[in-house]
């Protein structure tokens, strides 16, 4: 297809993919003419990627770069790939932060709930920093106050895996896991506060 | 006891406290001398509360004491004072929204889940946003699709009403219901990534 039937497909403008194209996030079509190109399937497939990792998770230009090219990469070993993509692993380029020597209740949170989980993963310091908010607004609570929330998450990541098994295309896979975990965080949410008020009505009365 | 003490206690700045009794988020103390008063315990949680609602929560000054306001007045009824601190029902001054038509989605999910909720829980239009951006990037997503994420939700709801019990106090179980809605849910995205990572390590090896 040429380059405008792309922009069609992918929702992308053809001003966007030819910026996409000098950076090297999208591989060149193939030449049909001194200024024109074919493109296939493969880059409609690539660019609903490139759009959910800059678009839905946020990634710079060059952060998104280096994360196209580390799935090419490791496109073989989806645990490898899903790692890159949820932010688990360091992507090249990304700088290495100080471990926080204070993560010492999530590693006791994470060894209660026999997770392997690599030191990098930053939920770890989201975790740090909540308990250490609660506890400085006069809460009492610490990692086992989080067991059972835990538990629910743990449900809920086998529900987001399950989604992730039809794709056998790494792309494709790599895709679904950008728009699975990133865009459905605030509808998770939503659920919540959903549920706390359809709770609260049964215990307190409507 | 003093100002200075309130501020000690309360860890908020005399100059805050001071603009807050202004305002009127915070009733005046005993008067001791024209230019000194008493404070009691009640300023200490009254200003903990102040500090959720505007620092954790983000709510305006105004804001703030409109809910104050509304939790002075129905503090007897437990699942109205839940209600307003969750947002749920809208706070004076708050601008009315049409109810969005498009969320009908939204009511098939509550009437499978058996949910009884208020057309103005803002919560609705999050869900109803996050499937039409899921759509719009070519997955296949329905209400039905989020139902096991919900029945996990709604056992994280319970979870959190469970932690409301105790307080017999509206002002404080107010406080803790701001606590624990607000500053949980980056901990409960976390979580939720930890897991995945540990069930990416079990499903596809480490």
């Amino acid at each position: 297809m040429r380059i405008s039937e792309l922009s069609r497909r992918s929702g992308v403008s053809t001003a966007t993919i030819k910026y996409y194209l000098r950076e090297g996030l999208l591989p060149p079509g193939r030449p049909t003419a001194a200024t024109q190109a074919e493109y296939g399937e493969s880059h409609v497939q690539r660019l609903r990627l490139i759009r959910a990792l800059i678009g839905v998770r946020g990634l710079t230009v060059s952060a998104a770069k280096d994360v196209l090219d580390a799935i090419s990469e490791v496109e073989t070993d989806t645990h490898e790939l899903l790692g890159l993509v949820f932010g688990v692993w360091p992507v090249a380029g990304a700088k290495d932060e100080d471990p926080d020597p204070d993560n010492s209740e999530v590693s006791a949170l994470l060894a209660e709930m026999g997770w392997k989980v690599t030191e990098h993963n930053p939920a770890r310091h989201v975790i740090t920093q909540t308990l250490h908010t609660l506890r400085s607004l006069g809460m009492d609570y610490d990692w086992q106050s989080l067991i059972p929330y835990a538990q629910l998450a743990g449900k809920t990541a086998a529900l987001d895996l399950d989604q992730l098994q039809d794709p056998a295309d790494p792309i494709e896979k790599a895709e679904r896991a950008v728009l699975l975990t990133f865009l459905l965080e605030p509808a998770l949410l939503a659920l919540r506060r959903l549920a706390q008020e359809a709770e609260s009505t049964v215990r307190y009365g409507g």
